[in-house]
């Protein structure tokens, strides 16, 4: 067996020694609440996950050679693969999802932290299935790689090939010098948060069950509810504020947190993308607070403010958690909840989309194209952050972009072959490849996507995994030079 | 008065001649069919662009000073508004179209060769106003001021300062040393084909009137018919096949058919934009044509395909006449055309949208995109017939696909503003910005504009322009650095 292959099954070994020990909190809950079937499918699994982990970990001797940059895509996008396949086990197994295209579906929106359904009635389900459920959005969030790389340092992969090709994001700073050291600093912040908001949610009156499960959907911006009302159920400003502010913070770059501990509070204030991310939820709510208070008559305007504030933030940072069906609002505050499905969150941040920072990047770049219209002679670069960006970032962002869009297309014609309505269709791939969750249409925030065929349902996991991956990682391995030039 | 603003002014004294010279023909076949109401309008309209265009031009005397770069974008968005205002006036004074802000929609609709109209019923209109409004998109199609500057070589501004900022395209051959000799150049070849389409739809039974009228809209890329039921009226698959050829002739880069007499028909195969565009009409008329066929239980086989290239080239080329209803589809053909929208003719054609060349560097990008993933440190150019292009215009283009896809969203959130639902407001946005003609829902193929408030006439009217324009032109107006700096 060639090196290569050998790290690759190897890393799926401790990808599955991961998740058998994620496995465990699901079991407990499944035995305690005496859920029978769900116990015997979290034991299945667990087993397998231990036992197939323990061989190939035991059996196969880690390769002499360091990983390669690309070798990075088929290790990282193989053990998404793996994770939806496994996570998806359970579902089946307990027969809470008999069949398997569902089963899968909803793993990969969990561990891509979509939040997108096929669940009619959320309810119905064992309190266990419910908590694995929402547990892959929080396994997911930060990556499960850098999370197999912050528990083992030694693994004798260079961490930084792999986080090129899972970290959300155009650049990839590196906080510290050993990158295990970065992974780990990342998920001590993000369990600092999910502490901090199961705390707030319990003072709000929550079970700690619902407040662990909502915890993980808002801080993995994922968007599982166990309620069929989202976050609606609760109907209290306390929760709602709460959800917002921790949403909030999901989006943010993480790595600005780590600075600001070590700098100060000015870091976020200096960094444009956070402002740029800031301003967009502040102008964008208030145009939607505005419209709706102007439709609806001025009446709650309470209520209208903070559902508008909600909806913005849960679609800005990709959660897709709901307190209002923003499909009912008016055609203009659709319409900007629609242009928010291509914006999504910070690099480096648990949220999904195309990223402030490329969005920005954008516009900087249209208002330099009318400078350059203005002075041809004139040399004008795109800044950032008070430092040049090369004219290689540029079309690097500007490329991703592109990649984005035409994949977003690609998804649309095969899900529209399915027979849904033209706005349905295309917010389905929208919603899907930003990994946001909810929809329009037939798939709108009160609706579920039970109704697809397997094949456009199959279609959707792809677009969340190619989402979540920042398309390039899995879209090489379609490459036949991926293929060609590896057997060299 | 500055020099700038003599010539500005005294360039508008001769497009109300060219507008005088091309109000001639109207104005007669309004008093040969004895049409009182359109004879006053014609006539007025005719006498206050002699009496307008002659004081200017006999009193404004040419500055020493060459037009500059900057100073083209001025005179051009101000041509064309001029244009379109007096195209407006015959519409009002006869009547025929009361409102002004319908008038001008029409007028803008017709010089930018857009297609979109507010008439319910188009038939109940006298015959010389629906002349005058399918004229202006012949008048329109190459461009109102290269018009000029084939008439006019010697007037004393730099033509090629005024093609720039008129003709589409991202590269502006010049075929000829002197600009005014491409400029005549290009006329000879639009009244070539102008004169062939017209002889060969005589040859199909139609009138001379007909002929002409619907020769102008294809040869322009307009799409204004003077039936109801546009090209479907005629219900003849010889009319639609040559209607068919030439809206294809049309969208083609017309500086290929020069170097085609030049050189040979070598140059249309070696040409990767002509390439491009032939194989998008292929393709999606086979994919729509198969879907249809699907849906449809293979009847009627012929008439499908007829139907489903008529709209593939139709849309593709932004002209807009129809023979079936598009919005009546399955969804996977209804989309298909949305992806046309975003596509458009070529370079320096008389079609609009974003250019076929525009969209092909942007799948190259994609595709280098992946290769550079795969090898880090290798060099890919993204080539063009050959030749590599700089990444200079790699940034020039993916800027004009950003700030086309941004005025886009501004323009369907004002229009969304009217209330119309999701896909009718976007449609109406896409359409009137990429000139051409039919939406999808509130203005499909078999409805109108008329339903839109004055408002949301006036946004898309000024889409169209910035369309037509290719956005810089007007777009720059609105920086506020361009009149600052105009100043010193």
């Amino acid at each position: 067996m060639s090196n290569r292959a050998r790290d690759l099954i190897r890393i799926q070994g401790y990808i599955l020694l991961v998740l058998a020990a994620a496995l465990i909190i699901p079991c407990i809950i499944s035995l305690y609440h005496r859920e029978e079937k769900a116990s015997e499918a979290f034991s299945f699994t667990l087993l397998f996950c231990i036992i197939a982990g323990a061989v190939i970990v035991r059996f196969i001797s880690p390769s002499p050679a360091r990983i390669r940059a690309r070798d990075g895509f088929l290790v990282v996008s193989a053990s998404w693969l793996v994770s939806s396949l496994v996570g998806a086990l359970p579902f089946c197994i307990s027969g809470a999802i008999p069949s398997f295209f569902d089963a899968f579906f909803e793993s990969c929106s969990g561990f891509t932290t979509t939040g997108a359904s096929i669940l009619t009635d959320i309810e119905s389900l064992p309190r266990s299935i419910l908590f694995w459920r929402s547990f892959t959005h929080w396994l997911g969030g930060m990556g499960i790689l850098v999370f197999v790389m912050a528990l083992l340092p030694s693994l004798g992969i260079s961490g930084q090939n792999v986080a090129n090709a899972e970290t959300p994001g155009p650049t990839k700073d590196k906080i510290t010098a050993k990158f295990s050291d970065t992974a780990r600093d990342l998920y001590l912040i993000y369990i600092g948060m999910t502490v901090a908001e199961t705390v707030l949610l319990l003072f709000g009156g929550l079970s700690l069950y619902d407040a662990l499960v909502h915890t993980f959907g808002t801080v993995g911006t994922g968007g599982f509810s166990c309620y069929n009302d989202s976050i609606g159920h609760f109907d209290s400003a306390y929760v709602e504020w709460i959800i917002i502010l921790f949403m909030f913070l999901s989006g943010v770059n993480f790595n600005l947190y780590y600075l600001t501990g070590k700098i100060g509070i000015s870091v976020l204030y200096r960094d444009e993308e956070f402002r740029f991310y800031t301003g967009i939820v502040l102008c964008v709510s208030m145009l939607i607070f505005v419209c709706r208070a102007f439709y609806g008559g001025f009446q709650a305007i309470g209520e209208t403010l903070r559902d508008s504030v909600f909806q913005v933030v849960s679609v800005l940072t990709t959660t897709g958690y709901m307190t209002n069906d923003f499909d009912a609002w008016p055609t203009f505050g659709r319409i900007m909840i629609f242009v928010l499905f291509f914006i999504g969150g910070c690099s480096s941040s648990t949220g999904g989309g195309i990223k402030c920072v490329r969005v920005l990047v954008a516009f900087k770049l249209v208002r330099r194209g009318i400078s350059i219209k203005l002075h041809p002679r004139r040399i004008a670069h795109v800044t950032l952050n008070r430092r040049e960006v090369s004219n290689d970032v540029v079309i690097h962002i500007t490329n991703f972009i592109f990649t984005y869009l035409m994949v977003m297309a690609i998804g649309f014609l095969l899900i529209s072959l399915n027979g849904f309505d033209f706005m349905s269709s295309f917010s389905a791939a929208a919603t899907c490849l930003g990994n946001i969750g909810p929809g329009f249409g037939t798939f709108g925030p009160t609706m579920n996507f039970s109704v697809m065929s397997n094949f456009s349902k199959l279609v959707c996991s792809f677009l969340m995994l190619f989402g979540r991956l920042e398309l390039f990682t899995m879209l090489v391995l379609f490459s036949k030079h991926y293929w060609n030039s590896n057997k060299c």
